[in-house]
């Protein structure tokens, strides 16, 4: 118990639920809102109607957008560009297109395979991907560099053996502003091998 | 831009604006609330909207709650106790009734005195506390043990020398679970000072 009413007690459990926020902040948070009701706290609640509302799975990549096919799939310039980069996460997808990725297209699986966690094929979105792969001259596979992650790309370059499409994935090596002592010998290797002309 | 859809960057913004939270953390969040759409997303609008209405700040001591007087200041048997405890935050009330604190009335200053930030004695609600103050036998002045905090406790017991209401402050001394290596000198020496029997 923190405030004693219902209604601001509900409201702290249910933000303490959101990652990055436990009960402590939560209740920071709830006072901030009252706080600056009118600033914070309407247009909050008015917005959360609005994406209850609003938001929409997308059918062809699963990205999040207010329609279906979201406005990345519906864009004829990326569809003809013939690039798909397939992602774990639909934050995988943001941060791509944050980073200017350009006119591609994306196919988000969902999770990575793991079955320690009872994560199989049927619970990523894979048949998904392998009957849209046709359409693209170039799948990308950006799953993250984890044991998971590798597994899941192993497995999908299998299922897509088939199809003419080229299979590629990230560059690994040394992040930009990154410095060598920090870096794991793995990646260091890596970008040793990969290194460019300058 | 991270979604395109405004719907979904505005509730980004909004959360982002939080404490505790960031950007980044405010997508991670939004990404949540989408993905557990009716277990979370649907009850927090809700609680959000019933708190727009329902919350109130006690017209008598700045607490929160859904009834002002609030439930607290409405309590005869507190009333009657006759222990005023002044915190600067509710956030602060709310730590003390966690810790059950008991029998006891509180008055919300709203801050503490900082002439570097423009708060000046004006600005909190410390008329509200003197014209209250007679009302009990003991006013514990529980604000934070900051410069400005203990600055905040001095003008007050100025403002409060007519009425005859014992002043008191907290016990300084080591924290619960505390280990003396880590604590700072100042508190060791008043821990030191105040020691009792066991």
């Amino acid at each position: 118990m923190a405030s004693g009413a219902p209604e601001i007690e509900q409201l702290i459990q249910l933000l303490a639920r959101l990652p990055g926020l436990g009960p402590r902040s939560a209740r920071r948070a709830v006072l901030q809102l009252i706080k600056k009701k009118d600033a914070l706290m309407v247009p909050l609640a008015a917005a959360l109607d609005r994406a209850v509302v609003a938001v929409k799975i997308c059918e062809i990549c699963g990205n999040i957008d207010t329609r279906s096919p979201c406005s990345i799939c519906a864009d004829p310039r990326r569809r003809d560009a013939g690039l798909l980069i397939v992602v774990e996460d639909v934050a995988d997808l943001w941060a791509l297109e944050r980073a200017g990725a350009g006119q591609v297209s994306y196919h988000v699986l969902g999770g990575v395979l793991s079955p320690l966690d009872g994560v199989g094929p049927d619970d990523l979105s894979i048949d998904a991907l392998v009957a849209r792969a046709p359409e693209f001259a170039e799948v990308v596979l950006a799953v993250n560099a984890t044991v998971e992650g590798q597994t899941t790309a192993h497995y999908i370059t299998d299922r897509l053996d088939g199809s003419n499409a080229k299979i590629t994935r990230l560059a690994h090596g040394v992040p930009v502003g990154g410095e060598l002592d920090y870096l794991d010998e793995g990646t260091l290797t890596q970008a040793l091998k990969a290194r460019t002309a300058i």
